[in-house]
């Protein structure tokens, strides 16, 4: 949809900041604008000051890389958990996904990134060095690569395991096998294939 | 997707703002949310701007009640436009579609709804009223009804027409017929119906 030179540009300028957001076009920018008009002006303040607020005021925590409002997020400070374990992810959202698992009572590590010479993206450009400086400083028992089962992941894992081999830490990786649900015939065939040579014993299993 | 407590209540607050616009999940929000953050500060503080300016400065126009920068809108204040022809739509997004045909040079009247039993909105709800008065103001000639062909577009058209009766102006409404681009197989009956008892000398379809 073309906007004549007779629209609000203050509507305009609305639309394009919305229209800017990864999967928005122009109509459903359109759309929530002239939502966000009919509400109280209340609305649209909250809004428009809690987008403003996250970016300003967020911090991420200097340990793990975590977001956080605060220096140390609530998960590295939280004494209850298991702080000889550290879980490797990509960013803040598996960080997220891995919490609701509710299976996991370690620590996390997060890259903000994983290594893509396609994309220009190299070891130094996310917080492998602050990884393992980490290891480094002891106390750390077993470290759990959970990055996405991908050619980068698979490149970003092997870096890191190479990285940490000299301070004697155990290094886990996601198991890969069928999903729950899954049906058989339409799983893959590598996935399969892992999931053949990685087999369990049945009675392990039920372990929780 | 559920956030636990440890995520950051900046973030939190973000994704649910978000999550309140109409069609937007609590995943799509904080897909946006995550991808605000990765964005440079001077971004979301743009977003977040337009969208508190649009709403605390925006006006409608006090002759047709358009969006507007200013107390009349740069359609109803335009000299070259046909100011004894007024469009009545329900809303302000009518009022773009319908200049981006290109086909129409009058003016507007936007009622900011149709009549509604079901959802509570009376005639006295909707800028039927002002409408009027622009009429009885003498200087129209015409009146489109422009409403979406629905039950409650033709109940509000029948009571504008009903109201307008007194002083005298045309009034008509949009075209109802076969869709261009159309297949007439899977054209509802009602509408095919309608196409035929309207049919249209040949020759007069190359008009404008």
């Amino acid at each position: 949809m073309d906007f004549q030179p007779f629209a609000s540009p203050l509507l305009e300028n609305a639309v394009n900041e919305f229209a800017k957001l990864p999967g928005i076009g122009r109509k459903t920018a359109l759309r929530l604008v002239l939502h966000l008009l009919r509400q109280e002006e209340s609305v649209s303040e909250a809004f428009g000051n809690a987008i403003i607020r996250l970016r300003r005021e967020v911090h991420y925590c200097k340990v793990c890389h975590n977001i956080s409002d605060s220096e140390i997020c609530p998960l590295c400070s939280d004494p209850s958990r298991d702080d000889t374990t550290i879980c490797v992810v990509e960013n803040i959202k598996e960080v997220m996904v891995i919490e609701n698992t509710r299976q996991y009572r370690g620590l996390y590590h997060v890259l903000g990134g994983i290594i893509s010479p396609m994309d220009g993206i190299g070891p130094s450009d996310i917080e492998i060095e602050s990884l393992v400086g980490r290891v480094a400083g002891g106390g750390i028992k077993e470290v759990i690569l959970a990055l996405s089962p991908t050619m980068e992941g698979d490149t970003t894992n092997f870096y890191i395991f190479r990285k940490l081999a000299p301070y004697g830490v155990k290094v886990s990786i996601l198991a890969r096998g069928v999903s729950i649900g899954d049906e058989l015939e339409y799983t893959d065939e590598v996935t399969l294939g892992r999931s053949i040579l990685n087999r369990l014993p049945f009675d392990e299993t039920f372990r929780s």
